[in-house]
């Protein structure tokens, strides 16, 4: 069992951002990387349709063989906190570890929190925040132009920080001292989040979230060579290529075209 | 068979620029209009892919009995014309019609030609039009983050005339005098398009495109009382809006979620 792999999954490219900090944390060992690419985005889609993909992607990674699962998708993540979905290994979600940095990290209770229009409607962290700090006041802001702008890998640009500042304009009229990028693609866009912000709004992401919850969870190898093999439903130049520049330092050992049926 | 809709399908919202066309022209027709909005967008994902999802939505609209389908998706229309998908009903592709438009046009022979990843690797409209006018020049530019601008409703906005005159910058280069909009969600940013390219330059886009086609085609209904029927894979209240204001001042007379199956 502990020389299964680890499955992570997302609907794309986002959840690279994770399984990058995994890797790095726990060199010594395999991961198994689901990318539902033939449907992504998940984030614009409704929680009955983001669920059934997370029960086709789960029996998946747990046909392959797996000793747990990371849901390195806060959209994913949204629905699984509503629902109990049964599983044989433990699965973690995104959103817990990140509420609990945050909840941890304000020192006036005042926290903004950005994603997907999915994760955002879900109400999930403004939950996962008030189970921990009841008084806590959490404002969201969905940012649904910030994935196609990640995927189209405008990253450090001009545009993109105007995206950025206007997406921020009703965040900052409240007086957060924390601000939680509750999506797995926004670590690429930390610089210019933490531009618009300023130095005294302190960022959490789902990567340091999922570290921080796993390293207390499991014993996992910190040495050794480890595996990275990724699974995809759909693979296209342009996708293969943003994979690899997301996931460097490290490379994939391999990378296969699957079908999830139904 | 003569009072049975027109079927007309797209991955989402887009398809509704060429279904608002088709209930201009003919009001008296019905019209089922079927938007794969589970799997959305069908423009970043690769031909195979979008060829099983075309299938599934072309056997959905025959089972619902249609006397003609319009595939009022750039990206699927591509897939179309590189396969022959056999059908009881005649099928309408976007491509062909806007090439022909855009060939006719033409008096220098330099045509430039937008749309997603998908169209553009496809190569379809450069085909297409050169098959017309073989001694065309087609030059070609994608513009992956024009569809979820227009899905942002961030429309006649300067952030996105920013991003289409960053991405005409390369087809500019050349003498162009026509460009062809070739994908259906790219007339809503028609005014931007002709800000950023000027007045010498003409714009053919593709519900221009299939009126056209179907004009010379059919003899369809231009006087009644027609009807709109909608059928979605998916439907969130962010959609539901985004679909009413682009069929203005069309209204649907009903919509479904329905699963396409496989």
């Amino acid at each position: 069992m502990n020389d299964l792999p680890i499955g992570v999954f997302d609907s794309g490219v986002g959840g690279i951002t994770v399984l990058r900090a995994l890797t790095e944390k726990w060199p010594g060992e395999k991961f198994l990387y689901l990318a539902d690419t033939a449907r992504l985005p998940y984030g614009a889609k409704s929680s009955d349709t983001i669920e059934q993909y997370f029960i086709q992607n789960l029996k998946f990674l747990l046909k392959e063989g797996v000793k747990a699962v990371v849901v390195a998708c806060n959209s994913a993540s949204s629905v699984l906190m509503k629902k109990k979905i049964p599983s044989p290994v433990p699965i973690f979600n995104v959103i817990h570890p990140g509420a609990r940095l945050a909840a941890a990290a304000t020192r006036t209770g005042h926290i903004g929190v950005v994603g997907t229009r999915a994760t955002m409607l879900s109400e999930a962290y403004v939950q996962a925040i008030k189970e921990l700090s009841p008084e806590a006041n959490v404002y969201q802001q969905a940012c649904p132009l910030l994935v196609p702008l990640v995927e189209e890998n405008w990253v450090d640009d001009p545009l993109t920080n105007m995206v950025i500042y206007r997406y921020m304009q009703t965040l900052l009229k409240h007086p957060i001292d924390t601000l939680v990028l509750g999506c797995t693609h926004y670590p690429v866009l930390k610089k210019a989040f933490k531009n618009v912000v300023g130095a005294s709004v302190e960022l959490v992401d789902s990567p340091m979230g999922i570290i921080a919850e796993l390293d207390g969870a499991f014993d996992l190898a910190t040495e050794g060579d480890g595996q990275i093999d990724v699974a995809c439903t759909d693979l296209t130049p342009h996708l293969e290529n943003l994979f690899a520049s997301m996931l460097l330092p490290r490379k994939a050992n391999s990378i296969r075209l699957v079908d999830l049926g139904r």
